[in-house]
Parts: C-alpha cells; structure tokens; sequence
C-alpha cells in the first residue's frame, strides 16, 4: 500500500526480499505509529529473531517472514554436497520454526517452499527454487487479499460509516490486509465512506497500526474508546462491522479473533447492523469441532495495567519528562492486578457472512462448501 | 472507608471539614492511585478551585464539598449586619455554583444549606446553621449510601464473581458509594467474593479508583480490559453486574451512565446476568421524558489517543525516562484523530433491578412508585 514520508508517496510492502543483497526487509512495526522504518535482516538468525522480538507480526506477515527467511538460509549455503545442503536447510527450518512455536503460519509457508525446492537437482537449482517458492508465496498472499477486497468492497456503499476492531491490515499481511481490504478496494472505486477505528485495549493495535495504515491511504476515519462503540450503534452512526480473524473453524462458522470482537458482533446483532468477516482460506480449521475448545491465550497483565507510547510534553504542565519519549506508564492502581485473555470467539449465528478470496459465504455454510474453499477430504 | 498508609488503616471520607481551622479536607483524587493525599481549601474560593481542578468528583462529593464551601465562606464573614452577610453569602454561592457549571448537586445541596440558614435570626445563628446544615448533607449521603448497601448486599452470595464498570464508590461520594455499596456490605457481613473492574477507557476509573477503593478495602478484584468482559461472560466467569448511574429518567426508567455502560447491559441481557444499578434518589430525574434527550458530552479527544499514569522504568530497556514520574502518553497515531462520547444510555429493558436507599425496584415501575421515591406532584 502506499506510504508517505516527508511528503513523499511510495509503494511499500510489509516483508520483501532483496535478492541482491540476500536480506529480508521489514517494516519495524514495533516502532509504529511513531516512527517509520525498514529494517533489514541479514541473514535466517536475524530474520527468527525479526519473528520473535515482534519487528513482524500478523498471520500472512509471519508466514511470508518465515518463507523468505528460509529461502535466504537456503541461499546462503556455499558449496554443492546436496546431504550437506539439506542438512543446513533443515537447521534454518528449525530455527525460523522455533521462532514463534505457537504460529502455525511459519511451519505451512515454509513446507511450501521445501515442497517445491525438493524439485531441484542441484543445490544451485533448490536455491533458485527456494527463492522463487518464497516470492510465490507472499505473491499469493497479496492476491488473495486482493480477492477478499474485490468481493468485499461490494458492501460498501457511499456514506457509509464502517466499525473495524485490531489490526486486520496490511501491516498483518505482506499487503492490503484482510477486513481492511474491501476498504482499499472501495476506495479504489472511489467510493467515500468513514471509518471507526476501535482502539482494541489493551495492546491499543487499532488506534496504532490500523489508525496508522488508514492515515497513509487517506481514508477519513477516526479512533473510539472500545466502550463507545455501543452508543454509536445505538445513535445509528454505524452501518457495517468488518473484522478479520486469527482462526476461523469450518465445521461450525465460529470465529476466534482479538479480545472484544465478540463483544462487537453482540452489539452488531442486537441493532441489526451487517457483521463480516474477513479471512484468507488459510486461516479456516477444518478439524476442531467446537469453539469453546480453542486455547485462549492469557496474556501478559502488565497490557492491561499500563500503556505503551511515546510522552506528549505538551500536555504535561509542569513536568520535565522529555517529549517524544517512548514510555511505559502503569496506569492502574499499583496494588491491583489483572485478567488480560487475548482472544474471543463469537458465534456462527452472529456473523452476517465470511469475506473469503473465492466469495463471501454464511457462516454456518463453510463445512458444506469445504471443497470449494480447499479443504481436502482424506 | 478504610485507607492504610504505611502499614496503619484508617477510616477516612472523600471530603470532611475542620471547624477548627475552617477548612474544607478533600481526597486529591488526581493523585490517585499512584499516591494518596488529603488537601485543605482555607476559603471557599479554594474550595471553589478544587471543584473546577477536579481535586473532587462524582455527584455525592462534590454536592457535600459545596455545601461545607457554603458554611466555610458563611463563617469566614465578621460582623453582625445581616444584610452584609447576606450579600456575602450570595457571592460564595455564586462562585461554588460557578464552579462546575453543568452539574446539579452543588446546587441542590447548597439551596439545602441556604434553605435551613434562613432559619437563624443573627449572623451568628446562620453561621452555626449553615455549618449544622452542611454536615448533615454529608451524614444524609452516607445514610443513603448505607441503605444502598443494606438492599444490594442481598444480591450478593458466597463465591460470586460481580463486575462494575467505573467509578460509583466512596470516592465519588461522601463515603461507600453506590455501585460498591452492596460489595462493602456483603464483605461486612462476611461473605466472599471476587469483582471484576472494566478499566473504563478512556479515563481509566475502574483500573485506578475503583481498583485503588478495592484494594484499600482488602476486596479481592482484578481489572480487565472493556474488551475482555464479553469473554468472561460467556465462560460463565460473571455472575452479577452492577455499576452507578449519572441520571435515571423516572419515567422510563432509562440509565444514563459512563461510556461503555450499555454495552455490559447488552452483553449481561444475552448472557441472562442480573444487571444492576445503584443509585441515590438524588440521580433520578422526573422531568426528562426519553432518553435520547440526554446530552452526550464529547470530550476532549487526547483522552481516547492517549493515558495518564506514572513511568514504569522497569519496562523500559535502554531508555532512560525517569521512573515514578507522572506522564501523558500519545499512544495512538499522531495524524489521526478521536470521537469520544463521554456517556451511553441503557434502556430499562436491559436493566435487572435499580438498588435505591428505599429498596430495590424495577426500573420500570420508577414513574408507578414515585411518590414513595420521593417525587413530588406539583
């Protein structure tokens, strides 16, 4: 998507590759939105680390990180022993593998590449087929976002005033996002509509990276309290509700996605306004049979009990913190603790449809249309 | 309630007044959580300051701290002319009312003083009245607080686990609240509990007074992120819900409280959670006939792209900002921009039982039991 730096319009990607130079280049999200860069990893320990430390982040991210990054391990080999070659190959699978164990993303992009570079007869030719399994991949991954826009952009119609919860964007993708594509799509159509922007304590990804993403594509919008999105609703100054999910189970239609969607889709419900969302066929588990079986991860209470940002002098009267800082403050009572579960999972029965690449589906009828969107029988 | 500073628990009241050195004490509730500290207003002009600085909030406390302004700038008067005195206090009024313009219990309870200072044939008369009057302003919140208490404290079973949202404790009142009150009765009445504080974006008073309140009472609590409440509900995690209210409407018994507030209601009314709401019979108004008439204070934007609290340095690696300092951070993006409803309305439908210092009743039967609630026909 574009970005715009000291007045300047560029195209950028969230991961690339730079053959030349045999580096992973990414945007340092952990920066964002105060700061932009892109930083270069220069070799498979640089890009786990990238993995680990959180620099990437997001489903499509992670998963076109880790391709590359294998693609750049495999290059890096010098020599022609084959045994040797799959021996060191598998080293830099197990480390890119290990650099977020939970991720499921990595390990699929990465049996994609090793797939693929098993054609090859030569270390030679496995190593150009690494890197060309890696572009293929991250190239899908922006088509298929590019699918999810084309048949969710349908939705929006002008004036419309659209609630999004997270970051579901590009920033999570290698481009253009998932419920953030058919934005870009409508936009593109140039239709004009307005966004709200939950900011989605306590890791704030709307009001940072999604607020971010919508600055740069000049899409007017503006941030809310997770708490005032009832009140909108109730004032009908909300028409249409697009999130993205984490996991989405194709046997039941239930979504797991960041803290508080459920909450979102209740209300949705509830005023009848049209509850999508939007997913990349990947991200659909064909196995579990119930939501309630999905882990929620119980994350860290320091999110909860505090903020990250950067020290605004100019609203502190008196005070010598230097501006521009970046901080952590703890805002709840010192003596208090927290509960912080990082996701939820909302019900088939409240989502109005699925934004998927090949169309948009009922919830309730992925598992009859399983073939259609991929899933393979065994 | 009680407060325990350096090892040492007290009992100790949002605002009380020292006759002795004719001075109005208050809780600096801007300080909170982070540090306690009780203040002295030598004159009513201070008082008046403390008021407007938010030094003092929550309709309770700031009625009684006009009120003991009232007395306090009545018994700063020498001399005997009545008509002199009379003059004199009419400006005191003026500049306490002046010093939070929209809201009604300053009024309220210095039309109460003024009321019974009339009574008093000399300066001196008056003077001794307007000090009686105000201090039984203040018992009278607690009594009423105490008789929230009394009535919600039969909601409350061993094992519970009870959510509120904001702030409706002893710090908005003289003492004991009312969302708290029932909580403070139960735990007197030696039943165990565990409550849930909504964090309250964008202000934050349920991670910092409410969850402060809580841990000076020794009540086990936990904050959560307003996001995170839908998912405990759903777990079975909450069994009750009770919160304040700014303004109950008699005739429909619709609630006006903080942002955020309707959407537990919704969430609690799928989740079959008794919905409460405690308040004292100073809150409800007999006038407004439909909730959408209640004006919804935007607020400044920077609460929603930002948070107040205290740099936590241990967070910090490599950065060098000073710990324990307190500081705003802009967490959001710099280039966007904010909407920031300060309060939502919850219809009667969603709402369990209102807790009043007369019993409990349902919110719609406010208009069919008004007489007894206080209202009086014209």
């Amino acid at each position: 998507m574009n970005i715009t730096i000291r007045g300047r319009t560029e195209q950028c990607r969230t991961v690339t590759f730079d053959a030349a130079k045999n580096s992973v280049l990414l945007i340092e999200q952990r920066l964002l939105p105060h700061e932009f860069k892109i930083i270069a990893t220069k070799n498979f320990h640089g890009t786990a680390r990238a993995i680990t430390d959180m620099i990437v982040r997001g489903a499509g991210a992670i998963g076109a990180t880790a391709a590359y990054g294998l693609a750049q391990g495999a290059l890096a080999f010098r020599g022609r022993d084959l045994k040797k070659f799959s021996a060191h190959v598998e080293t830099v699978y197990q480390v890119l593998k290990n650099a977020r164990p939970t991720a499921v993303d990595p390990v699929n992009a990465m049996d994609d590449v090793r797939r693929i570079m098993a054609r090859g007869a030569t270390v030679a030719e496995r190593q150009f087929l690494a890197l060309a399994a890696a572009e293929e991949f991250a190239c899908e991954d922006v088509r298929h976002c590019e699918e999810i826009g084309r048949h969710g952009a349908k939705l929006i119609r002008n004036d419309m005033k659209i609630l999004t919860h997270c970051n579901a964007g590009w920033l999570a993708f290698v481009d253009i996002g998932s419920a953030t594509a058919p934005m870009y799509a409508a936009q593109a159509q140039g239709k004009i509509f307005h966004v709200f922007c939950d900011e989605t304590r306590p890791r704030s990804q709307g009001a940072t990276l999604t607020a971010w993403e919508l600055a740069q594509q000049n899409i007017s919008h503006q941030i809310i309290a997770d708490n005032a999105a009832g009140h909108l609703m109730q004032r009908g100054e909300i028409d249409l509700v697009i999130v993205g999910s984490d996991r989405t189970l194709g046997r039941t239609g239930e979504v797991a996605n960041k803290i508080g969607t459920y909450t979102k889709a209740v209300l949705a419900a509830r005023h009848k306004i049209p509850f999508y969302v939007a997913i990349p066929l990947s991200t659909i588990d064909w196995n579990l049979k119930r939501g309630f079986d999905i882990p929620i991860e119980e994350r860290d209470e320091s999110e909860v009990l505090g903020a990250w940002g950067v020290v605004d002098n100019a609203k502190l009267k008196n005070e010598k913190s230097k501006p521009g800082r970046r901080a952590y403050i703890r805002v709840a009572n010192p003596t208090s603790r927290a509960r912080n579960p990082g996701f939820d999972v909302t019900p088939a029965e409240l989502i109005t449809g699925i934004i998927t690449p090949v169309g948009i589906f009922k919830s309730q009828e992925l598992w009859k249309r399983r073939h259609e969107l991929g899933f393979a029988d065994k």
